[in-house]
This record gives C-alpha cells, structure tokens and sequence, in this order.
C-alpha cells in the first residue's frame, strides 16, 4: 500500500482518534510512516510520540488500546480520521478524551 | 485571556472542528495566535493558511461559515476542539466533510 501521498508536507501525519460508538474526539497524535504501517498492519493505533522520539502503540503500558475501526483521510491527504473502540480511557489523566479543558469566550 | 500556552511547542496549534448536531467530525485546519483571537473575538472561525501564508475567515467566500459554540483544549494544550454550526458544506470539494477518503487496511 503507498502511504507516500500522506506525508508529502511533513514527515508526521495528524491523526484524529475518534469514538465509533459515541463520535466523540478522544485525542490528537502523531503518525510517521512506521507507526501508520504498524496501525495498519496490528490493527491497533501506533503513533510517533514527538516529546519522547519514539514509536508508542497506545496503550502498551496503560492496557488502554484502541482498537481501529475505520480509516478516513481528509480531502487534502494531510489528516488522518481514524475511528476506535477504546479501552479504558483515552488520556492519560484517566479522563475518557483528552479534550476536557472548556476555553471561555466572549 | 493567555493564549500563550497554546502556542508553546509551536506558532500553530491544530483546531478540530465538529459538528455540535451530529458530532461527526468535518475538518482540521491550524490556527496561529491572531487566527484564534479573532475566533474568540467573532464567534466564527478563522485559520491561518500554511499553503497561502494568510488568514482566513471560514466561509468568507463561500457563504460556508462555521459558527462557533464550544472550544476544548486538550490535556496538554496543545491541540483545540471546536464544536460548530456548519452553515453549508465544511470542504471545498462540496462534501460536508473533508473526511470523505476510506483508507482501506488489513
């Protein structure tokens, strides 16, 4: 399978992780071709941890795996969607999504 | 209100943007400190454009505005969530989503 076209702009793909059940966003992370080819290939998500520099599948440690559903990529290649069965929780603070902080405005 | 500590790792944070009806998720674009300003100024949303080094205000051409109604940060702040109200379509393919290309694996 040719991963090239999803990373003509940059070496790192966005990768949305999105609840199949519920729709919603869990998390925003990080693909290289490595860990897009190892999320393909294991059928769980693999990302490329840019604060560790190294390859993490997701919940290795945690037992908090996501189990891929569904692959989109976005009109311009540059976005992955990518939709899970989470287990457990999807942050590592132990909320459900990563996305719990509200900014207020206006 | 700080907006430094979105733009700690980078001048661009990545903004997600939802439906608020049906939680599917229509784009990612990046926002730079002057685009999210005007977001939280105008309750609509504007990006900053890598490929054509400008701002723009979402639908500004197209009429295909996205009104905005909540904006989460992650646990680390450095990715936005903004739940909208699409007027129109969010892609300029004319779909509603940019997330129209199935990836297909395994």
């Amino acid at each position: 399978m040719d991963l090239d076209k999803y990373f003509v702009k940059s070496e790192l793909i966005p990768a949305i992780i999105q609840d199949v059940k519920t729709n919603q966003v869990l998390m925003l992370a990080y693909m290289n071709r490595e860990s897009l080819k190892k999320t393909l290939e294991t059928g769980q998500t693999w990302f490329w941890s840019r604060s560790r520099g190294e390859l993490w599948n997701k919940g290795a440690t945690s037992g908090h795996i996501q189990r891929v559903v569904e692959i989109y990529s976005d009109c311009d290649d540059d976005t992955l969607l990518i939709t899970v069965e989470q287990v457990g929780n999807a942050c590592h603070t132990g909320e459900y999504s990563c996305f719990f902080n509200k900014v207020k405005f206006e």
